[in-house]
């Protein structure tokens, strides 16, 4: 049991490292498998399609970046310095993988967004769940920050899908550019977003 | 000559359509010229490669997409106003492909930019003159707005960038959700990035 349970998490572990460098229309189960270095019977042991494998990635990958954005988001600091953090973060986040592979893969999420809602509904909808739930944790954060008199927004849920928008798509251009300085920006477009005063006019009027 | 030339548009014209709906990895060169109606022989006459073909699609999408904005951008309006045209046109065609379609494509390039760029450097930078001239296309206009104290921005090109990250992030979540009624909120947020006063309090000045 110990090694058929290592064999599905090398599956899971080479298919994540193999989308995020070449998507997933191009892969095939066989080179997934011989990634991971197990035969290619395995494969359909643990899942039922390739289709199957792309669900319990993005689900793995969701259950990490869930874990993050909890303890950024859902911690102690002001509401704007928590999205302040998450920004720093994801900058960060983007710049180790680039150092680790060379080339920034920009988000798993957005990446099979764009290539793929349209072909498959069972991708689609997860993905959904996945994008509505940032949404929902960025819009905590936000509503925080109104209730504070820190934010002008009229919706917080419409404002919050905005700064993830931003967040894609600025994340697009970094891995576009194969590069990570752009999402510098991420903060002061958020506080812009936002209608924001800076932490500097609150600490003014403190 | 005349049939020669017909199979390559159609050639193109099937390319474009078939990447819109499933990317570009997904594709075999066979499919597409079946889709086209044209024999497999006529594909290498005209293109070395499938990739040769897309680069020719990103160019031809291009040069479509360019008149549009230059039409719009470079038109007599006041330039916050250019700005709200090419959000509501970018609305209006992704709702006119959903309805001839089924499902919003989205953005040619931004899906592509998302599933080809770590992968062929020669559609990465194909890809990158195409943002830098919308990036370019869009500073024009806010640099104009900045002379005319319409808006606040530092770097006219970075904010110009930061809009078109908007614009990409927010046709993600369209496509994603199949459903085109966010990007309304495109002119709203491209205000607030560039610091814009509305245009009812530029009229309650003057």
């Amino acid at each position: 049991m110990g090694r058929t349970s290592d064999a599905r998490e090398k599956i899971i572990s080479a298919a994540q490292s193999l989308i995020e460098l070449r998507g997933y229309s191009a892969l095939g189960v066989a080179e997934i498998c011989k990634t991971a270095g197990v035969p290619k019977g395995s494969f359909y042991y643990f899942f039922e399609s390739k289709e199957a494998l792309a669900l319990t990635v993005l689900d793995e990958h969701w259950v990490g970046q869930r874990r993050e954005w909890t303890r950024v988001l859902g911690g102690d600091a002001a509401p704007l310095e928590r999205l302040r953090q998450l920004f720093e973060e994801t900058e960060a986040s983007q710049r180790a993988g680039q150092q680790s592979c060379g080339t920034v893969s920009g988000c798993l999420f957005g990446n099979l967004t764009l290539e793929l809602s349209n072909q498959t509904e069972a991708i689609r909808e997860r993905l959904q769940e996945i994008f509505d739930a940032q949404v929902g944790m960025v819009e905590s954060v936000v509503a925080e920050a109104r209730e504070r008199g820190e934010v002008a927004v009229a919706d917080p849920r419409e404002a919050a899908r905005s700064v993830v928008a931003q967040l894609e798509g600025q994340v697009l251009f970094a891995k576009l550019y194969n590069n990570t300085s752009q999402l510098s920006v991420l903060w002061a477009n958020c506080l812009a977003l936002l209608g924001a005063r800076t932490p500097q006019e609150v600490a003014a009027e403190a």
